[in-house]
């Protein structure tokens, strides 16, 4: 049903980015899961592997004879043609069969979704075709892959919102639990049983997913809890956590304040904090809408934090979530080296972004995340926004 | 402590075959886990990092300020340097300080365990590095890769053997499961069952792990188990299924024969298939040394089942073990082309393989599969050799 969704919107999307063939050539799809591949096959397959999508309709796979019952059973190919020795011959038959003028193979040097295809790969593929019209006809499939990933289907938005769900679930009773003494690790500790009870896995790997950040002394970043760092009055305590729900993520970070006794609210540098990092993303929300560019979104959140005199963070506002937690495509993020040309690209209805960043403060770090949907007009938190901080 | 394991065969592997510096070059591992990088680093990266390890000892790691942590206390490297908006600059600085000859890259079109280098990203490192002498020196690290992964180490084997009893319990509880009228799709729920309760993943895709074939209807390969096909006195019950202990597999073929009121023992053709599937893994095992080419190994097997007369089976006799299931390097199998050059690799002790062969017969697929270890002199079984069918 979602790969028969997904197989329809790339047979549309050959016309629309102009491309003649889509061809995605892959092994072993256990040990390097393409991820263009997982949208539109929904099995693993084991030896050499050409999944085509022709312009006008025709779906073609050649796949080992073992890999035949499951590709034929997925539904989305009219053929299915399986081999014993070798993928060359029954490929270049069909090739010469479907004359594709330009094939779109996957590999991006910007867009890790759209980049399958190993180098090893390639150059086999090449040396299949060597001295046929085709060696020459390759191009990257990534204008067409970019724009199939990002464009959630109504299933697979389903999926995020029942992800979402389960986390906020997660989340109030992880509130629950946060009190003086308890460990970063006990705060993991208590995720992974909820994660464990619910039978969902990890949005990330699961090592660091919670992340959990504890007062100033916690580092940021992709880090993983600490058994020797222990909540306390005066903290900040962050959370960073999703789960996968029938293969799609969430991406959330809730936030506490841990109140001293004598302490009605958290103090000043808290609180100017937390309401900055909410405006900033609230800034970003309302610049988020079709057509916009990837660091205009971005730029408008940076600029609160900037202006309200807090260290820029260091990280992009939001990335797409989807199959994968950073789901690759348009990045709501800055032009810097590291992101390559994610930044130049343009939001569409139906992409689902996280909205985060945080503030560094003498209690700990200030980080908010959302996830929200671009509609027609503008976006839809698909999260409950965290417009207060909660207190212990 | 297994990646220390690791990285220490990794610099020993730089000497014996040549190569001045390994470069693992990747991003978002998360998406693309490259296989090199999994044996050396055991942490997800979100950004493009580079892994070096230096021929001398050297390893330096160059990853995103927020992979810096985990990254750090893996305690492979003796630098990790963290990077904000690109990784051009310290890379550029690393590889200028260490001068490296040439410098390996995690690309093969033979070993998909050592290809983990995608398309794109191997497009924006020749970018990085274009108008310096490095962009020359770029070369396959496969040879260093292929022995890394192959050649087990003491922890390696360990799991291995524990992910095996694992399996041969859950196969001694479905054992008692198989009688007339359950369906396939019963039998592949209880091996659900005993994998969730002792909290292990299937070592592949979850839907197709266990393959159950009960009788002669049932389509053989990577096919799943099908509702509407039920054990009947007459079958043959065939199984092929893993586990993941620690990260790493196994992979097993056990087989059962149903008989009919009338039967004290199988027909004629079920054992005279079974004894033949018997002999010719034994002729695989006693081929089976350090030194012989993994064809010898496959030809020395097959040989026996073309003799007596049965259809020679599509696939190789036997693959490595290890953290994948199909764990790359050398194969025990044909020279056929979609098999590359992975036949003509040579047997290594520390080397883990499936012995793994099958004839079909009027009452279903015979298949049997056992896992073993390659010592100095020949073979150890790892598995408990099914040497006779099991009678329900």
């Amino acid at each position: 049903m979602l790969h028969q969704e997904k197989a329809n919107q790339a047979a549309a999307l050959l016309d629309e980015v102009g491309l003649d063939c889509w061809l995605s050539f892959g092994r072993e799809t256990g040990i390097h899961p393409d991820p263009g591949v997982e949208l539109v096959v929904g099995a693993d397959v084991t030896w050499l592997s050409a999944f085509l999508f022709k312009r006008g309709g025709l779906r073609i796979a050649i796949v080992g004879r073992y890999d035949v019952p499951t590709i034929r059973r997925s539904g989305v190919f009219q053929e299915v043609i399986g081999y014993d020795e070798g993928v060359r011959q029954p490929l270049l038959d069909v090739l010469r069969r479907l004359d594709p003028q330009q094939i779109g193979l996957n590999f991006s040097p910007d867009d890790p979704t759209a980049d399958g295809l190993t180098h090893g790969m390639w150059l086999q593929l090449h040396e299949l075709v060597r001295d046929t019209p085709f060696f020459s006809r390759f191009t990257s499939a990534a204008p067409l892959l970019s724009r199939l990933r990002a464009r959630k289907s109504p299933t697979e938005i389903e999926r995020i919102r029942a992800a979402i769900r389960t986390t906020e679930a997660v989340v109030e009773l992880l509130g629950k639990q946060i009190r003086p003494g308890v460990s970063e690790v006990q705060l993991a500790d208590f995720v992974h049983e909820q994660f464990r009870a619910r039978g969902v896995p990890s949005a990330w790997e699961w090592d660091s997913c919670p992340i959990v950040n504890s007062g100033p002394n916690s580092e940021a970043g992709h880090t993983r809890p600490q058994a020797n760092i222990h909540v306390e009055p005066g903290h900040l305590v962050h959370v960073d956590l999703g789960v996968k729900h029938e293969s799609y993520c969430s991406d959330l970070q809730p936030m506490w304040y841990i109140r001293k006794p004598v302490e009605k609210a958290p103090p000043e540098g808290v609180r100017r904090g937390f309401a900055t990092v909410i405006r900033a993303i609230e800034a970003g929300a309302a610049a988020l809408r079709p057509g916009v560019r990837g660091y205009e979104v971005d730029a408008a959140a940076r600029r609160v934090i900037v202006e309200a005199g807090y260290e820029e963070f260091k990280h992009a506002l939001g990335h797409s979530v989807g199959r994968a937690v950073h789901d690759g495509g348009t990045l709501l993020g800055p032009r810097w080296e590291k992101y390559g040309k994610t930044p130049e690209g343009i939001v569409e209805a139906g992409n689902v972004f996280t909205l985060e960043l945080g503030v560094a403060t003498e209690a700990g770090l200030i980080g908010i995340e959302e996830d929200v949907l671009v509609t027609e007009k503008g976006c839809e938190f698909l999260s409950s926004f965290q417009r207060e901080l909660m207190l212990i």
